[in-house]
């Protein structure tokens, strides 16, 4: 069996077993049963529990060897020291994929790491993989596949993101992380490590983009190397935690992990085309950008803005995130110029505000930023968009001709709700079309284009074919 | 009549003279008058027409001799060419405070640049200051009284924060600027500039808080002086754009700033204990940190959570802001440790879902965060919060012990609601408590914590008597 399809048993698996099962499954339980069950997932789950003959409707046997069908993954939530004599029992009826959620490993102390080489031994031994320990374990949406004790929300719209992390929370814990199609808990990353579950989803139809969430690494040659590869077919972004020294000490004993130097990290990933964010406003602003809008084709940004403050700090944001604000053509330019007063100065940014008024808000606009979208030296528009109260302000309501723009131009068109102060009805109604995302500032939007562009610039590098 | 009184006719005027009020005065004519006459100010308004009897029924005069009573405050929205003229009249019936709003001088040529110094002239020799050009003017919620041609609501609760900004977007052209109850919006600053601006708030009973949006400074030695004294007696938090090479460019063409080095600014600000802010969601945290928590009187920061990640993340946070992780006394350690079981790290941050699971979630949770303020060694405390659905999860919901808590002790208490995705019900149940304030991600939390004891401690240091 190659890693890949033994990668898929955790996600995708026909059946499962769950061993240490509570009898208990009220709401304060925190039992995996119920969550499952209410998820909706439809293969096969065989319940292991020496007292019972039946949870929530599911027939229990004493232990797996008295299971009738194969199994494809067992899921282990038991004390610690019972770990080894369970690890052995899966591997001696065939199971291939363990996931040990306990705490208490090598995220504890020296007897948990010690428990921890242990049933690595015995899983490897027999040809079985261990996701965790000290995991939430895997969520996939298609399959209504959940081994969480936290209740979740199923999924309605296939966002094609992907999810590894060393914390369940980030797929798991909530009920409202929507976007996360597939996610994978690696926990204290006792066995399956980032690099194993990269090669199953570099092929995964489901899979468009991969998020990490890594505190520490220890194969570093392979991750890269399977990284690389990856990252040439999908984006791969990292949210790398664990940097300063007390984070490291917390990361150890969070999963266990030998964080390592930052310096190290950020090479890295700069080598293997990994897009690295820095925070998990970051992460959700750089996936957006990278499934929904068009693609930046060079790294000149153009505004359109009706107050110079906003140009102002788009210049700096521009500079600070290694994009540039567009040398706008001279054709473009003197289109604009025909449009504006002659006092004023001409140039990107663009103040359309002065032309609005002398020829009328809605016409002007819509020109000014379409000169824009077709001058051969911009890449990407940012436009000012203002605050409207719902069920107001028809006359400075941009949303239709942005959303127009949007689908007729193949050049990113990000529209800036004055100082972020947009009503919620307002980013639904604009980002109706998938094209379109509202970011709450103009500092956010130009870092997530930047990171796009970023990742452009790593696949334009690849020369060698895929 | 010094300074502060000077600047105060600008807002708080008790007689305003508009001069090139347009005879159009429907929504889109971008009219001043209706605009103020909707917020609510009631002063008199004079309105100066050569080819009106009256609009909107305020009548109107043929020039500023005409008019019988004092002026306290004249509103200019001319051609720029015309400035001198109307500024010298201003003079001559004894106008000592001039807004004018428009476009076109040292923001644009160098005709505008002569204009500009040429109107400043005349203003001095009769004793009158001008704001501007280039500007919406002024708001103050106290009196109502507004010159933005934009549409503006009142604000209903007074929050004490006085914006002194380059540009009237940040409290004049939007809507939704609930925060700003006080806002001047210095333009091009051909005349008024921050120093003057400072002399006033220093002693305003209506301003707890000064922010200053910056794109350049001339009289660097005399606004240092102001705001060292001013910030003893008051927070000032300082947004510095046109730091770029081309944001400088872009603030020559808005405001016609000279940006200067931002070497030279960071030192500055410092120097003066002014807290600088790197974004607008920044300024809104700070904003926030400054005016609702309890003061932090340490850098200690103490973190309960569930997820280690979570842990792992505010490690970092703190070690780039400047604050640390507080290391627990021995009292609070063995406390936790009595709680949790064996295998259990403990130690900051304090993952404290063991022990809730051993004893009972609200009752462990409110143990833990209990024992963790009353720790000598902590000066502030984050804890976790679930993300709850409205109507639901009444178990997991921490929403009253925070609120309790934060009323009985005397440290910042910051809820750090799952991945930043409460429900907005959530945060509004939170925040009806004023010493709370709910972030959206831990990042953002310890980033205005550090603020805030950056300031408290630039207090600290100033030895002198106030």
């Amino acid at each position: 069996m190659d890693i890949a399809e033994q990668i898929k048993l955790f996600i995708e698996p026909n059946s499962v077993a769950l061993i240490g099962v509570s009898n208990n499954t009220d709401e304060r339980s925190l039992s995996i049963l119920p969550k499952m069950l209410d998820f909706g997932f439809s293969g096969k789950i065989y319940v292991i529990n020496r007292h019972s003959k039946e949870i929530l409707g599911i027939r229990a046997y004493p232990d797996l060897k008295s299971v009738p069908g194969s199994i494809d993954l067992a899921v282990v939530s038991t004390a610690p020291f019972s770990a080894p004599d369970i690890v052995r029992e899966c591997v001696d009826v065939g199971v291939k994929a363990i996931i040990i959620t306990s705490q208490g490993f090598a995220d504890a102390d020296a007897e948990g790491v010690r428990l921890q080489q242990e049933i690595v031994r015995i899983a490897k031994k027999g040809g079985a993989r261990i996701i965790g320990s000290n995991t939430l374990g895997v969520v996939n949406h298609s399959n209504r596949f959940n081994t969480s004790f936290a209740t979740m929300h199923r999924g309605e719209e296939k966002t094609f993101i992907s999810f590894v992390m060393q914390s369940g929370t980030f797929s798991q814990g909530i009920s409202h992380s929507t976007l996360v199609w597939k996610g994978f808990d690696l926990g204290n990353t006792c066995d399956v490590v980032f690099a194993d579950v990269l090669e199953y989803l570099e092929d995964d139809p489901d899979t468009k983009l991969i998020a990490l969430h890594i505190e520490g690494i220890e194969n570093g040659s392979r991750f890269l190397k399977v990284a690389h590869r990856v990252a040439r077919k999908k984006p791969i972004l990292a949210l790398k935690t664990g940097i300063s020294e007390r984070g490291a000490r917390a990361a150890a004993s969070h999963t266990g992990s030998m964080v390592g130097r930052d310096e190290v990290y950020e090479a890295a990933f700069k080598q293997a085309g990994i897009i690295r964010v820095r925070d998990v406003d970051e992460l959700e602003d750089v996936m957006k950008a990278l499934l929904y809008l068009p693609p930046m084709r060079g790294r000149r940004v153009a505004m359109a803005t009706v107050t110079g403050a906003a140009g102002v700090i788009a210049s700096d944001a521009c500079e600070s995130s290694g994009l540039e604000m567009a040398t706008l053509s001279e054709r473009v330019k003197r289109k604009f110029a025909e449009l504006s007063p002659d006092w004023l100065f001409v140039g990107n940014p663009m103040d359309i505000l002065p032309a609005c008024f002398l020829h009328g808000y809605q016409e002007t606009y819509r020109t000014c930023i379409k000169i824009l979208l077709e001058d051969e030296n911009v890449d990407c528009v940012i436009c000012f968009v203002h605050a409207i109260e719902p069920g107001k302000g028809e006359v400075l309501d941009e949303s239709n001709i942005i959303k127009e723009l949007a689908t007729d131009y193949d050049k990113p068109i990000i529209p800036w709700v004055y100082w972020g102060l947009y009503t919620q009805e307002q980013k639904a109604k604009l980002e109706r079309t998938k094209r379109i995302v509202v970011y709450p500032t103009i500092e956010r939007a130009i870092r997530a284009l930047a990171a796009q562009r970023k990742y452009l610039e790593f696949r334009e590098s690849c020369t060698e074919p895929l």
